[in-house]
């Protein structure tokens, strides 16, 4: 019996994932060089096809690294000097927060509550901080950093680096991204595909922050600083050898994704949420974990569970559904369910369905 | 018509990977949680069929990283704090030594002309260096350093790190790795998978050395400093959400080796590199760049053209096989051919009389 794969990444691949492999198989992509022009096609148009899904402005870049963890590491070395400030709503936050430490910065942080997030009203930010990190969807508890906050982060700190993690939420997080200085995401949350590529998006103010601490003798990495990366995204090249396949899954199925509409995209998304809130909140043995409906993610759903979580995954499981148990200390309190853009309406009513079969 | 890649990596995929790859979206394995049992089966076969196909002693460690470019930084930064020694033959070689500059590392080499390997009868090594970094297969000039002189300098310098790059020459190359502290390669070369993985291998000096750093209070990285990567694979998992595919792959790849035996696959490449090399000889286009023949690389051979390369690659593309071309300032000087375990004797044989048939 084939899987499905609600887990919040990796998880489901895209629909048209198999067909894009077999035809990249056939093109011999794995085995060209990229150093040739048949390579810096395929970035060029997988960073265009991006920019057109996400709507980027212009003048931001698009770069490749390994993960999304890699990213982290690379924002602390690029774009801080003394001083960093992060959001903490979960395990993933507190991790970036964790690499700034690892990395001997000042690092500073205000920590919610799991299951809730740093209200804008309380933040104390320090003038002090370079850069301001903020998790749009924080995958571990399922609470969603609404987009009004980082408006009103924004206001307030115009001088300072705004970092938005968006992980496990774009494309369907609907931003301006003139808001933010850099965001990024692995490719195996929304975009349905393998792990092993995270995307990196800068815009200039990032690049001259990494030419300052360059100036200054500071140590900012070696073959993915943000100067390395920029000399060779302009060929649309990268430093090392890339995975290519992964470059050129990413263009196919952002390329699906335009095609299909964005709208349509997130549409689906906040019908396919509320479906599953639905059951959550007429279960009886499940409750959201994210308290308030504002800060509930509708790309990664937390489910609190009055019985233990394994007994409900492995229920689930028996009509070939995966869904992902709690996070850390939460393993057997919660569920986790992902709600990407792969995941169809009609599976996610059937999924909701067999929430609610399952009773105490 | 099908293309036959014989470039130095990314090159023609290992023959097996097709049917591997199938596999692995029937059994779902780019869904599965990397932190499940599923995964840790995984990465354990993965581990075990490397060791046993590199002869492995038992306290060595194999780790993941995205690329053997990120194994270079990695490197420097958990086992370097102030000194290390770079034998440079090529442009592979210099950009180990240029990432050590980045970390503001008193970082010292010794460059052989192109072509050539520095003697280890001629190295000049200070006591204080910490890391000697030594490349087998200069993957740019097809220069190969004797093991012999990697047993000369173990042998006078028995308390320094060595660093042994085997990119493009494991697991061809016969070591006794109780010769190195550490080593390394990338899936994209004789692996013959598609890029996006890199192969670190260290020993316990090493782990030992980044410790050392870490008391000193040295930054050594985050997510994949050597204690952070110990950590994760003793459990068979990764700091980051790992390329689970590249993994899995990996470990089929490398069972497939196994199976037909290192030594088989040892003496194909000897034999394959000797059809080659003949044909540069007999050729009067073509000359071996590395002129002693002690150093001829066996897995990526140069040779030089008196007419441009680009001419012989545009004619060997006709027969559907690629080639490289010269690396750097030698683009349109040489042609590079990989001879790596996928490139069969009989593909091998042709191509070398259709090197032979090019001529003035």
């Amino acid at each position: 019996m084939r899987k499905f794969y609600f887990t919040p990444g990796p998880s489901q691949l895209y629909y048209t994932v198999e067909e894009h492999l077999k035809n990249a198989l056939k093109e011999g992509i794995p085995s060209i060089s990229h150093r040739s022009k048949d390579y810096e096609k395929i970035h060029h148009h997988t960073v265009e096809a991006i920019r057109s899904l996400l709507a980027l402005p212009d003048d931001y870049h698009i770069f490749f690294t390994s993960s999304a963890t890699e990213i982290w590491e690379r924002t602390i070395q690029n774009m801080v000097d003394t001083e960093s400030f992060h959001l903490v709503n979960g395990a993933f936050s507190k991790r970036f927060f964790e690499i700034a430490e690892n990395y001997r910065i000042n690092a500073m942080s205000q920590v919610a509550e799991e299951g809730e997030v740093v209200e804008a009203e309380e933040l104390l930010i320090p003038e002090t901080a370079e850069l301001i990190a903020i998790t749009h969807n924080e995958t571990s508890t399922g609470a969603s950093q609404p987009v009004e906050d980082i408006k009103k982060i924004r206001k307030a700190f115009p001088d300072q680096l705004i970092s938005l993690d968006v992980v496990s939420s774009a494309p369907y997080v609907n931003l301006d991204y003139n808001l933010i200085d850099t965001a990024y995401f692995s490719v195996q949350k929304c975009f349905g595909l393998p792990a092993g590529l995270g995307v990196w998006i800068v815009n200039n103010r990032c690049l001259q922050k990494a030419q300052t601490l360059l100036n200054k003798d500071r140590v900012i990495g070696s073959y993915h600083s943000l100067p390395s990366l920029l000399e060779k995204s302009i060929k649309n090249q990268t430093p090392e050898t890339p995975n290519a396949l992964a470059v050129y899954l990413l263009g196919k199925v952002a390329t699906d994704m335009v095609d299909k509409g964005i709208e349509q995209i997130r549409r689906e998304t906040e019908y396919k949420a509320a479906v599953l809130y639905q059951a959550f909140e007429q279960s009886n043995i499940l409750k959201p974990f994210v308290a308030k409906e504002l800060h509930r993610s509708k790309t990664t759903l937390v489910a609190e569970t009055t019985i233990p979580s394994k007994e409900i995954i492995s229920k689930l499981s028996e009509k070939s559904f995966v869904v992902g148990s709690g996070y850390g200390k939460f393993k057997d309190k919660h569920i986790r369910i992902a709600n990407f853009p792969t995941h169809s309406k009609e599976h996610v009513e059937i999924l909701a369905d067999e929430l609610l079969k399952i009773k105490k």
